[in-house]
């Protein structure tokens, strides 16, 4: 077996043997990019090391001592040279980027006399001796554990000593005797002195580099991005080239692009002699790139051509470091480069123009996630904000504005044009008008299924929910976030995207939506197989949704419209009704409201189906606490309807098959509304009538049975009845259920919770939280889907269902149908569409164009390698 | 295709084509017995009506037409002869035993002529008429659907005018004047005479037993007894024979041994000079069958023979109905002879010592069902009750006695001796002495899982349980149940087996076990393949479950010694200390009751494996009501546990997870237990420690680890390690979790409640009620396994994770492992074990040996065919 790999070798094993950063040299090498030379000891010594119990594999350090020779012939220095040393530097590299990993050694192979006869050779003693102190600090620090505090002050103690302020004002003779001082450190921590001998320094520093996969922020790191903890970490060994060597040496770093608005401008910083530590440590600030092309323009222009080389070769916007030694170009690292979303748009579109790619490419390069950014303002990742508290993101984009503390107030600020945050322990349909006119709403109760999270989402409106940091004393005015107790009128931020809370305001980004953004989403809809669908209950929502490219309507929830304050005291009215004859006489003046909901809703989808999902929740989610019933009748409705676990009650089409007449009414008007509008429109609306939680084919029978004897009272509308399957046994018995359905819609939102028995409302925020921090779960199930789990269930049942109608439409309209990973999985699993809140529209386009270019084997480049 | 058969006749389908009744009736005739000549119209007939949209199929009047001529033939009589007519009887006969369709119309044949000539040539005028009279009526009734009371105040009008008071006393003019009245009555109704052509009441009667195939009550019957609904049944005509034609005439029903107590007697019931209907009709009170050797011998004789050899041919004690006519005996019908429990065990086991059946038919032949009237008592079945109220049935058995409402004055007055019924809202763990002294329980809250079902079924003590037509004023001392308002020390009985509540004392038939029970399920236990555990929290359970014959504890929940009184303060300062620390000081404290619980199980249960699962409810199960906290640290703390959903909250190994010190201390308690035991008794106990509600790999690998590491203290305990199965995702993903599991056990409770998405405690007594009463599901799921769904659940989770660990073990611990059917399914899926309440092994003993027989294709005879 073999184990390094020069940089100007063909190595058999690609970006998974030689990790990305060798990978890049390797390539760069190829392509005749200049670059120091250097090798990479690959991922399988790695491997070897750690399956055998941190034992160096057989070999390998005789390979390393062969590489070095070769370097030590092609540079014409040899290692640990008293007079002129060969230095190198010694850097982790994965296959994945993975900050928490070991990062660099500079300066390898200078000992107490080759620093000498380096400070002679380039006549820069103060050099020679910077970088040796840099070498004892840095591998102190990585290979041997010794504090960097230790190091640190002993420096500041000189600078204080000699009365100066930076580094770079210590002369020569001050950094030799901060070398003797690092070394009295170094011995006293590590119990030996400083090694002297370069093999030795290099062995050690590789074996630390290994050692650095298995360190805890490594891992947790790689569980956090669910990678896998075996494929270890390569290690490069590159000759050290030196930016500090006078007016004709520099470092830079640049992007190809601009990576925040993706220009096609060279976009970078540069620093006339120094080293690329000068410019991440913040010692000096550097320029722009432009400074390059007055001070060195022949290198400057020799970086020019090199960068459209590696853009070229790579068909990406690349991120590179590089180095000038005395008027050479050494490129250090190339990378694609991480960008923002206008940019990763741009970039795209004008990449195709160019014909460097092709749309399906561009397409699969953009990380739908980030699309969010685009449609929802956010905080200005620039600025730094003092989180005061935090709660879930039961809504993205963020808001500043004052507390208010009651909805009528919120409305009446909201119309005056004032920015006012909704801040309340929870919200209830009763606050429906105050949230329209906030900016935001703040809720210490509640999860990502509360109504204030659900309406938000609906409005796209920011949300953060939950937040147990919050308390408020409504009487006195005051509410307490974190350590601040703040009173109504004083300024917060949140930021529904992460669930942050912060006092006073933040500047904002706004939302922005270019052209790009249409092109990108128009040429996924191209490829795409899925249909995306939105959730919307609303005229308005579905407008939105239509406008966000959606193209149906998944999933229309009837209960909002029965939370709507004017008809609540009705539907109230309803559930009090003592007997089937009173309940009828209520649902009759339910009826003319719940038509003209379903006839904004028809109008505005017009040409695209809707499907209308029929009373779900348990009756007392209608009613108000016990302590608030305003009559003794109701109270005692209230105790009877009360159930231990309401999820698992009485909801759904239980409620349907016992109260029959509230799901004929909702039949009744959804055929007349279908009628009115073809009448009004001349369009018959495409009608999907959807039954929730069953779980048994005799339920969906006779509810279907309900359906068609009520619908047939307007004959000439034309509907497909069908059910959601949100419940493990309709999983499993999706080919009994499949025989009386026209299609069926996975509610993953109820599946996930009774498939894991995970209530959402306890789970979040309290166990889940626990397992999530714990690394007993990876992510959270009700934002990503389980696939192993949940979504096994659903390729059990969609397997099921079709092997009784192979033709039978089947979708997913729990939140998960708007959330990358998942929509990728609904692609894979054969769905024929996903639904999802309007606002995540566009990201599941995206995300469903993708998933059908993974089918022909376009994915997306590995970002920021 | 051929429709009619002869008894004669060899019939090429059995009983599925000729019905129960028939298939009997052409058994007899050739086995040689004497029957009277008659034939079968086939099931065949009966579903071509169905199908055809009851369309007479072609052909059969004919075939019909012919068989009467042969029938004629060969008595030499003829259909309809105006001096000696033909006459016969028809029945339907379905092949199953299907009470509510339509049963007998006898005399058919009979019209105003002919019963003149029958008159004359019996000589017996009355006998004619009454006959007549008898066939207006039945056919009137069951063919044209006239009322029956219309004939029967004709009747009683007529008695009342003539100053008599039975039917016997009517003269033969009487008679012929109810003729006229009933064929009156007939007219009115029906709109046209009384038939006179016998062949045209032939062919209506048939076509009306085919009707009544499709009747209300036989359709409630076959979905209740889950039979299809497209078997058909078929229609017997018979030759009437007479039992009332004097004193060499009779008529009687015997078993061929005692069905009441299984002796290897002669029991039955005679009446000379009668017909079967005046046995049936109670209007003559009947003889013993011994009353039949002293007036008949030579018949009596006969009818011995007769027997011996119908129970030599069916190998199983026969129920039949005979007639002898002048001295003719005739067999009307055999079928299987049903029997109590104490019958079955003891016919069973003496038919094995006759040699007439092997040991696997006796064990075949008895109902597990049944087994459980012998181990509770039971109200006497032949005392009539008026069912108070209805309640669910919690724990089986009957219990009487006076009305206790607290617990204390319920120990008080059992330790007394008297017999108390406690009467409760709902029972807590504060009410336990009161309920080990009391008779038994009646709640007016709670489910079938309730503190009070739980507890009783624990101590095999009857449990009526959230019973909604009882109400209770503890103040008044008074209790409502249904219409009855009662005070305390008045008498209620309640019967647990049924949920129903008598007012006042019923008598109760005392528990028999004798040694057939023993013997019987000794056999059993010879060919079962499926192991039988016990579910036990004591070592006084453990100690019953062993007498019962379990092989181990499947399932003992240490909650329930949490709840103890003793115990609950400390478990509740455990839960109500603030941080680890505190909470570890509570639960040393309860460590060493933990240990002498196990302590204590572990010796009852020495030789066998003890499973003990770790804590799962949540934590909030331990606190008071929050209106009962003492402080308001408790208040809060309560607050802070209550949950939306519990069922699917912080309970199970999510405790376990985020407090590990409180499955540390259980995991401690049960190895110091387990050594303090071997070293007491020199035996190991056989330790398997399963942690619950696992859904993921993940938690159960830590919690092993944790297990592992408690278990260490103590190396010299050997035990195994693994989970229940309960939740979906687990059954999903059973090979993953098999892979750190030494067992696991499927807790179907909460299976079905999660699979289902069922509350148990919101479903019962509401939605699922609903759902049974009007069919929407056939079967309690939480009483019988959900096969379908919650089974092929279990299935796909035993094939994953065999198909990882093909010898893992796996067993059943919800309460379905003492379902016979559900244990039968266990069998087919291939379960090493099934575990069950003390009371139900012997019950599940039986049902795994009758699972196995099936497959060795030995199964039970069709009783009461």
């Amino acid at each position: 077996m073999r184990y390094v790999y020069d940089y100007a070798e063909e190595a058999p094993g690609g970006r998974e043997l030689l990790g990305g950063k060798g990978i890049g040299l390797a390539e760069m090498t190829a392509l005749g990019v200049p670059v120091p030379a250097g090798f990479t000891i690959t991922t399988d010594a790695c491997r070897a090391y750690m399956v055998s119990g941190k034992q160096v594999p057989e070999g390998l350090d005789e390979e390393v001592g062969e590489h070095i020779a070769a370097l030590e012939r092609q540079s014409g220095k040899r290692f640990g040279d008293p007079s002129d040393p060969l230095l190198v530097s010694v850097r982790s590299g994965a296959s994945v980027s993975m900050p928490g990993m070991m990062d660099t050694i500079l300066n390898l192979g200078l000992n107490d006399v080759a620093v000498e006869g380096q400070a002679a050779t380039t006549g820069n003693p103060r050099f020679a001796y910077d970088s040796y102190r840099r070498l004892i600090q840095m591998y102190g620090e990585v290979v041997d554990g010794v504090g960097g505090h230790r190091f640190e002050s002993a420096l500041a103690d000189l600078k204080a000593t000699r009365g100066v302020a930076n580094d770079v004002d210590l002369g020569a003779e001050d950094l030799r005797e901060v070398i003797g001082t690092f070394q009295r450190i170094y011995e006293e921590e590590v119990g030996s002195g400083f090694p002297q001998d370069p093999r030795e320094q290099l062995r050690r520093a590789y074996r630390a580099v290994f050692d650095s996969w298995d360190a805890p922020r490594a891992q947790v790191y790689r569980r956090h991005h669910r990678l896998p903890d075996d494929i270890g970490t390569a290690v490069n060994v590159v000759q050290m080239v030196f930016g500090n060597k006078g007016a004709s040496s520099g470092t830079g770093v640049c992007f190809t692009r601009d990576p925040s608005t993706g220009e096609a401008v060279l976009y970078g910083e540069f620093l006339v002699n120094a080293q690329g530590e000068d410019v991440v440590s913040g010692i000096r600030t550097p320029e722009p790139i432009s400074a390059m092309r007055e001070q060195m323009p022949g290198t400057y222009g020799q970086l020019l051509t090199t960068l459209d080389r590696l853009e070229a070769h790579y068909r990406d916007m690349q991120d590179i470091e590089f180095t000038v030694e005395e008027g050479r170009l050494f490129l250090l690292q190339t990378r694609t480069g991480k960008r923002t979303a206008t940019a990763a748009l741009r970039v795209a579109v004008e990449m195709v123009s160019e014909g460097v790619i092709s749309r399906e490419e561009a397409v699969a390069r953009i990380d739908p996630e980030q699309l969010d950014q685009l449609l929802h303002p956010m905080l200005d990742p620039t600025v730094e904000v003092e989180v005061a508290a935090q709660g879930l993101n039961a809504s993205p984009g963020a808001a500043s504005g004052e507390i208010v503390l009651d909805a009528d107030t919120a409305e009446m600020r909201g119309k005056e044009g004032d920015d006012v945050i909704l801040v309340r322990w929870e919200t209830t349909p009763d606050d429906i008008h105050g949230l329209i006119r906030a900016r935001g709403v703040l809720t210490a109760h509640g999860g990502m299924t509360s109504h204030a999270a659900v309406v938000a989402r609906g409005m796209g409106k920011p949300c953060v929910a939950g937040c147990e940091g919050l308390s408020i004393d409504v009487r006195a005015g005051t509410v307490t976030i974190g350590e601040h107790t703040l009173k109504a009128g004083d300024v917060i931020t949140i930021d529904g995207g992460t669930g942050r809370v912060i006092v006073g305001p933040v500047r904002l980004v706004p939302p922005a939506i270019d052209e790009n953004f249409d092109i990108i989403l128009d040429w996924a809809d191209d490829v795409r197989r899925l249909r995306v669908r939105a959730n919307a209950d609303t005229p308005e929502d579905a407008a939105r949704a239509r406008e966000f490219g959606a193209e149906g309507i998944g999933l229309c929830r009837t209960e909002h419209m029965f939370m709507a304050p004017d008809r609540l005291p009705v539907v109230q009215e309803m559930i009090l009704s003592r007997d089937e004859t009173a309940r009828r006489v209520a649902l009759d003046r339910l009826l003319p409201v719940q038509q003209s909901d379903f006839e904004g809703i028809f109008e505005a989808m017009v040409g695209f189906p809707v499907t209308i999902r029929l009373l779900d929740p348990p009756l007392h989610e209608f009613l108000p606490a016990l302590e608030d019933a305003t009559s003794d009748e109701m109270r005692q409705r209230i105790f009877s309807l009360h159930e231990a676990n309401p999820m698992l009650g009485t909801r759904g089409c239980r409620l349907g098959l016992q109260f029959p007449e509230i799901y004929e009414m909702q039949v009744r008007a959804i055929v007349r509304a279908a009628a009115a509008v073809e009448a009004r429109t001349g369009e018959a609306p495409l009608v999907e009538i959807m039954h929730p939680l069953v779980g048994f084919r005799e339920e969906l029978s006779r509810l279907r049975a309900l359906t068609e004897r009520v619908a047939a009272e307007v004959p000439s509308v034309a509907y497909i009845c069908g059910t959601m399957i949100e419940l493990p046994r309709a999983c499993i018995r999706a080919d009994e259920i499949a025989e009386v359905a026209d299609f069926c819609s996975f509610g993953t939102n109820d599946l996930t919770q009774t498939a894991l028995g995970f209530s959402r409302d306890d789970a979040e925020g309290k166990f889940l939280t626990y397992y999530l921090e714990h690394g007993i779960l990876e992510r959270n199930p009700f934002e990503v889907l389980d696939q192993e789990g949940v979504g096994e269930l659903m390729r059990i049942g969609i397997e099921r269902a079709r092997s009784v109608k192979p033709e039978l439409k089947m979708g997913i309209c729990g939140e998960h149908g708007g959330e990358p990973a998942s929509v990728a999985f609904c692609h894979r699993i054969g769905l024929d569409y996903v639904s999802c809140s309007p606002y995540r529209v566009p990201l599941a386009r995206l995300a469903a164009a993708q998933a059908a270019l993974v089918d022909s084997g376009v994915t997306a480049l590995v970002i920021g390698g």
